[in-house]
């Protein structure tokens, strides 16, 4: 029985008089869209204007919360306590529910973003406050299979989503090769996208790099998103590619 | 027929390290207090140990957003498009209801700070933004009796609420004599707070500054709300004054 | 006796993960460039690296100061009582002076940004604080000829340099036409903008939009500064025609 | 021979409507200030008056930059790579010398604040980065003694003064016990500071807490500085008593 998938992409990341990523080609083609809450990018004008795409596309959205950090686009690491990593994170969940709630649309899910991502992945103190969030708002938590994010969630109550991302190498011991930079070593073209979608929505299986180790979803895995980000060359391509291996598989066609 | 009364006061205004306010001797006094959002005060674990202390106290939390301006507390007039004032305020109503659901409490009244208020009662365009935030969360707007705030309110068929500042004097033409200058030019005792606070509720009239001009709230009003600034000295003194007050109309004892 | 001329254009206006402009396309063609201080643009990384850019190019760094209004690019009205004014320019000009410091290169001039440009254009008491800043580093203020930014210059004992706007369209009484939509509306090819600009050097004068009406530079002026938008389409164009329009009639080529 | 030595607090901490601090009542006191520079507090215009009012007390005031994090007064943890750390300090060391500039007065010494000292205390090639800044304004650093901030100085060239804490407890290992919970709970009484002080100074040792091991300055020591924080209460009597310990010694008064 293949994997059932939705494939999800990061949103509305502009701020100001700047621009970054290209949610007028994304939206047509991605199920969900993780949004920037105005931490690490996009501002109160830059939310309005993503969510009413969303609605227009039909592309349903969920909170994208970042550490306190502009400057460092949430990718620096940076110390909270655990409370304040809860109240930081709602505070963000809070701000995009307001513009949900203005266009009659649902909270979709709940993703942190960068380091608040990655540093959840790996500290099960901080990812049960988002898992409490997610829990909070009656969504699922997307994350890392196998890590703290979906133990936290076993523990808090929250249902999880594991996520695959398409566009990225992973190591040998599953972790995620840090983008931008192997994204650039290592580009995937999008027919290596369709192939290993393909493979991993059939199997519940990857390579890493260099297919060196087979690396699996967690038993009773039964549905996946997979993220395409946003800011990456080729993001529409990608995209589409993820696309057509997630319908051939649903729809039992022939590679 | 007196008018009935609520007494609402500024709450949640600390930052970080800094201290400003007295809701801990608040809280047990007023009905209802106006909580900073972020944007001219507050941060995310002030907004989430205010709405605790709040539920502790049983004071309903209405949101208190500002203009983008936190070296300005929000005092300071900057000129934002409407639907970008609109926006903002949105942003930050989201925030604050964010920590309401989390302590299953309910969004009480909408009450812009600052330059927010005063340029939106002097500005339809932006009051009707208020107006319309109010609305969709199905609490009413506290504003300025008579201004553009009630106006619009009219005009999104959002609830008004108008306000009487007990710790402001006012001008002969019904305007705030500017805080924080006048109330130190000015002081006004607990005892006289206590007498025109009766009298404003006895007959909906109060005086300008000296007793030079009778001023009055608009034909049909029979419910408002009585502001104490929380950041005054001696704000805990005239709060229970007017909280005498209030309670003393009510059950019809002599003053 | 023609007039002699610098080229200058906004620069380092980058920001975090964002980028504006085109540095590395611009540093090469103008004389001098103005520095965003991290109050509208930059941050500072983007401040280090921008003044080692203009230093592999030769390229004289002046101030670029701003309103405190990131989000709004520091083009939103903001009220700031004068000495606040001079206080918020003052200390961005004290930290773009560090970078040059640090690479041996001295200050070169002063231009407020945006919204502090224009608004001290009409009010002598803002233009005062910037020409006290530009006398404290003995530098030159860039800015509007016959404005308050000459005024205040003269009051205070600083150097003016006057501005002509390459790629912008003037009103009859002199004044800018808003960029960008001006602009946009209105393109000036690179051979009108040599055509206009060898005009300018060589009578002082040039026309309003549609040339409708005459306009010149105050009597006595010799020394002007032309400015290129670094974020307008065909920017380097632009600033390679101004600058065959300056060689040319400082040479006496012929047009 | 007894150390000579300064009396230095931190200062200029209030921000917009925030105060924090008692530099009116420091400022008669102490020799030297470590001015915030606007990162984790203060701002453009607390530092124009904090400025001033060094100047009226003949305080030398440094710069006393921080991490970029306002909302945890630069005392959260946050990675930044070492050249970023560099130009983050270096944009606040300039942005304090404009105001030390437009009053005619030196830039006396250099000290990072909160984590940017604590991190680059253990930290070498941060702490190179504070020593090159300290030698580019031709400045001492005021660090911790024996740590990395003396190492960087060395390898830098840049002057190097080692601090003692007179109200700060500490470790056997020579650290400070951390502030403020450590001081609530072994609060140190003036007379003690007196005490302490004098024994520091005429032996160039001290005792860790419960006097349970001898610390003491590193071979060669003969000019420390002494801090004091402007935020513990009773500032003002433990900076008195050190200012009394240091004229007592000095003079060679009996204790």
């Amino acid at each position: 029985m293949p994997l059932s998938a939705t494939l999800n992409c990061d949103c509305g990341e502009s701020y100001g008089q700047y621009t970054i990523g290209d949610d007028e080609g994304l939206f047509p083609i991605v199920d969900i869209a993780n949004c920037a809450c105005g931490f690490h990018a996009s501002d109160f004008d830059v939310m309005a204007k993503t969510v009413l795409l969303a609605k227009k596309h039909a592309v349903g959205i969920g909170a994208h919360p970042s550490l306190p950090d502009q400057q460092g686009f949430g990718r620096r690491i940076m110390h909270l306590p655990p409370e304040s990593f809860f109240n930081c994170l709602l505070y963000q969940a809070g701000a995009i529910d307001a513009f949900l709630k203005l266009n009659g649309l649902k909270f979709n899910h709940f993703k942190p973003h960068g380091q608040a991502y990655v540093m959840s992945a790996k500290d099960l103190e901080l990812a049960r406050q988002s898992a409490k969030i997610a829990k909070l708002y009656g969504v699922p938590l997307l994350g890392l299979p196998g890590s703290t994010h979906q133990e936290a969630c076993k523990l808090e109550g929250a249902e999880f989503i594991p996520e695959f991302y398409a566009d990225l190498q992973y190591g040998d011991e599953g972790q995620l090769l840090a983008p931008p930079s192997a994204a650039q070593r290592h580009p995937i073209t999008p027919e290596q996208v369709y192939t290993r979608v393909r493979k991993m929505l059939e199997t519940s299986t990857w390579m890493s790099l260099n297919d060196g180790k087979e690396l699996r979803f967690p038993e009773g895995t039964d549905k996946v998103s997979i993220c395409v980000h946003g800011d990456f060359p080729g993001a529409v391509e990608t995209a589409k590619a993820v696309k057509r291996a997630i319908e051939d598989v649903a729809k039992g066609n022939k590679a």
